[in-house]
């Protein structure tokens, strides 16, 4: 049974990572730390939590109750795992961070787009980037995971069969994608309200968002050289849930994209290759670690246009940290992630 | 291996049957029925349930296949259960039915509501109701079960506490109820369309609405008298959940409610009676088979507030069904029934 | 042209009156105040506002320009008119508070509601109560208006007929309330997300709520004694909206409620009784300074069931206000107000 | 008084027509056709309408009716324009289609896109494009307008300024759409239930949507050139709203886009061209005839990518006919269409 911990466990991830963690067979939530909400008991802040965890309650966050489980898992805000990782690293704990201190791969860059220094740039060697799909030899060997993030998921799982095999032009890539109001936190701000996101949708951070270069490091490699990316994402009305609309040209027609996508992902558990034709609805993975994708050239053109939709709280977050656990302890990847999307 | 049957699997209790009885580790659906969409796959209609149903397809309804089953569910319109429960029982199969058609033990009244005669009256004397909270010891031993509807289990499971110890007024019971829209079901109807039952809020059927009398008879067999039920449902812009805020007059201002309710569902593993001074929120038992209730006796009058909620599809639909089915063939009555609401 | 100002212009009534104001023939707004957002303009908060009132934005409250207007609305927090009014009210010009400062006629009653000492105990006796279907003649002479709540608004219309003939056992009222998010304000609390708010139900303050007094004293003034009410809020999943289900037991079943209903209201522009069987849905007064009116008795009995409808943000506070204001100043009082609701 | 009749005013345009209407001073609604609902109150199928149109109800389809009013609007599903408007013109009564029936200049290609032969080719010379930002001399002159559509405007009025100074490459425009449910009309179809639509994003019609031939044709007048256009529209869970997220590729870098966008709508009263660096929201124009935009150059790239948002139902449809009606009677343009968006 592998022990662990929780760091930050009051947000949307959090409590994502207990819900699919009660069903998990070979794990258990031993820690679970809050500085705001310390001593208050999961359930009674997460009902929904009832009668699964009845005895766990919030804990101020504390590395020797830390370091002993077998992983920690950080679910909070970027800049809290630089400080603390390093040191569960030293007592033997593996670390898998929902947030985005480790994801890239140069803390000048890191520095730049969440204006702070980057507080632990000595672990960033031996960071890996937690999506399966492309790194799961690094994962199984990994200390420091740096899960995804919930963008550069859905887009980097569309873009991966053209991009490594050289059959779209690198330079002109767009991403239009499409997020729920949960990718934004359970942090009390205006926008988030439902008086203000809901029955509207807007467009944010064109000039630049943070994913923008997570997801262009993760084409880069794909690509095996620089990619030029234009990524506008959206607040959508809803609460779970990404849509990206993925644009690229392709430089051979004559390819088999069905084909193509089909065969990347054949052996991957949680990717799913929709029939030619077909148009994901991001209900179909509500709840569920799953990304499903179609793919189409209209009309017969050069721009195909890829459509790839994830559950942001699982697939794009808690999920995929799951994934990542059981890779890394060498469990059947699928453990615990077997429930299926509800829907209505 | 309990081999199941589900005979109109399009609906949303179909759906959420297919979707529970994926994670139910005793028991696997071997056919499934619908006459328009003979041949389609299952998870072609409903992607969420890809990976899961892969071999599936919707057959139409015939009894010989049918009766292969140890137990069979209908998830159909009302009406449907009449013509074919009888011929599944006389070949040894079980019947859980979902629908509305052995609900009420009075074929007069049930023709009277549901504007048809009833098409199976030699039946009605051995369904049992199947609210496993009063009913159990009888639905162990059924042949044909009458899954509880919707209203009917979050306002009972409400009044029951008062109503078996006579500490409520039986003549001036109101249940003003508010159920998401996937209570309407998947039929092509215009008052069910985002644009038109989406940011708004009304009631409906005040004048009489077809769960009154099978609230009425069950509320009847706990107070052991007849009652006087005001109900008044309303349709609320979500898609799933019932909200049941119950008033009733105590005739002993000093009983301890909390006390009486969290005794009477001490040992229910589906109903939750949460902390006194506690609001339920419909989202806390999304996709979950429990029932949450609080009682409340604002500024310490006689009027006693309960407040109940369940999500239609599970506890007030396909959770109950499992449930139920269960307790019919010995298993652990949570079997397949474990995972946690999704929230948010 | 009436000079209009208004403090407190940044919340959800504050740009309400903005836009029932723009198309108000006889108003303008000259000031608009925000100590945190002084020098902004209303329309770059506001973007519906661009191009109708490209010249304004909010400047620090002060007496000597408010005091210019001929009159002030307060669309603030509860505490903030305690402190203003007085002073305006000594420059002439007139006070019309969308807040709850001067609605409860008993200082007493409103420190122990609202935690605090009333802020001007000697403006009490010449605040009026502004709902104009019961006040009309003393809102034409009043200095200082208290603009009726939201919940109040919606119960209070839909008991009146009743109570006013003595035809309702005053002793065993129930009003159960439905309002939409927008009720809760635009300040940022997590309650409000659409996360948290959104696909979901529940009741709220079920012990107490602060509309409950002011209720009261309605109902009580309405039957000339003392009446009994159970008062249950809940939080709905939309934006704008009360729905207010409303029960009381009548003491004579011989009365035609419709005829009662359409009579009492047949002078009022803002009260529409629907016919005989409807159920008005809270989208039908989407934006408009209505209140619709439906009356049943369920089966006959002697229990009625109310409903009644309105725009929490409209007929519940900004539109309202309008209609006192117009009323104040010996206008048509449906000027500004004839706009048609937004459906679908 | 511009006499006005309206056929098929059941659907969402037709409502919107009547909410509209009924705030014109110089336009009244004498007639309203549907042969589905003959004879019932405009006021009982939308009681939103309830106090404003109390005598209008609707009739069954006649040309002599018709033919009495100064300006028929069409409100109808594709191919009942076709047969009438020859009809009405003949009468001397102008025709104002919402419908796609007059909006393709080519016979053959509305009958690719539609399925079915052209019902009225001899028309089509004298049909005129409704979209005033570009044709609104034809406009004045017209008999027979043909409205634009609503992913149309919100496209077209996007990248106008662009192609019209051949600032933009024509081969490679991209439309990212986002619409409301409404969009979809108000008939009973599964698709547009909320319990499908709430709560998902999905794309629709990637291969081929029938607008993409309306917007190809406009942006080629504007051009003055053939243009190469992707246009992927997805169904979005709210009720009203589009938002069209655009991408072009500019030829020249050093153009100043902002002062492009502000001097080409500078005396447009409907098109607002929001401030460097924002994010115009669907809900700032609810209910509002305006199209507010927004243009960005992410990264400084040469990728433009313009945000234009507009109701659907006003300036994508009702608004934007009654402009056309407006310009048509030599009016000002604004009569009837100067309320402000509802927000939030």
């Amino acid at each position: 049974m592998i022990k662990v911990g929780i760091v930050g466990g009051t947000g949307y991830t959090g409590v994502e990572l207990l819900r699919l963690l009660a069903q998990h067979p070979q794990a258990e939530v031993a820690v679970i730390t809050s500085r705001s909400e310390e001593g208050v008991k999961v359930a009674d802040m997460y009902p929904n939590l009832r009668g699964h965890y009845d005895g766990l309650a919030f804990s101020v966050p504390d590395v020797s109750t830390l370091g002993s489980c077998d992983v920690v898992f950080f679910a909070t805000p970027h800049g809290v795992a630089h400080a603390l990782a390093g040191e569960l690293l030293a007592t033997g704990t593996k670390v898998i961070d929902l947030s985005a201190d480790f994801r890239l791969q140069d803390a000048e860059e890191w520095a730049k787009w969440y204006g702070q220094p980057h507080g632990a740039p000595e672990l960033l060697p031996e960071a890996v980037y937690g999506l399966p799909e492309v790194n799961r030899e690094a994962i199984k060997q990994a200390r420091l995971i740096a899960v995804a993030g919930c963008y550069p998921t859905a887009t980097q799982l569309g873009f991966l069969p053209l991009l490594e095999r050289g059959l779209a032009n690198p330079a002109t890539l767009i991403a239009d994608c499409k997020s729920g109001v949960s990718g934004a936190g359970r942090g009390a701000s205006v926008g988030s309200l439902l008086c203000e996101a809901g029955e509207s949708m807007k467009a944010y951070s064109v000039k630049g968002h943070r994913h923008l270069p997570e997801i262009r490091q993760g084409l880069r490699r794909a690509a095996g050289q620089d990619v030029g990316l234009t990524f506008v994402p959206h607040l959508t009305p809803m609460i779970r849930g990404i849509h990206a609309t993925l644009y690229a040209t392709v430089v051979d027609r004559g390819v088999d994209l069905q084909a193509l996508y089909e065969q990347r992902y054949a052996n991957e558990p949680f990717v799913d290759v929709l029939p030619a034709g077909s148009h994901p609805e991001t209900r179909s993975v509500r709840g569920a670690n799953v990304c499903r994708i179609a793919v189409h050239r209209p009309q017969g053109g050069d721009l195909v246009v890829v459509l790839s939709v994830i559950d942001n709280l699982v697939k794009g977050a808690s999920g995929q940290a799951i994934q990542n656990m059981n890779i890394l302890f060498g469990l059947d990847e699928r453990l615990g992630l077997s429930n299926v999307a509800l829907m209505p």
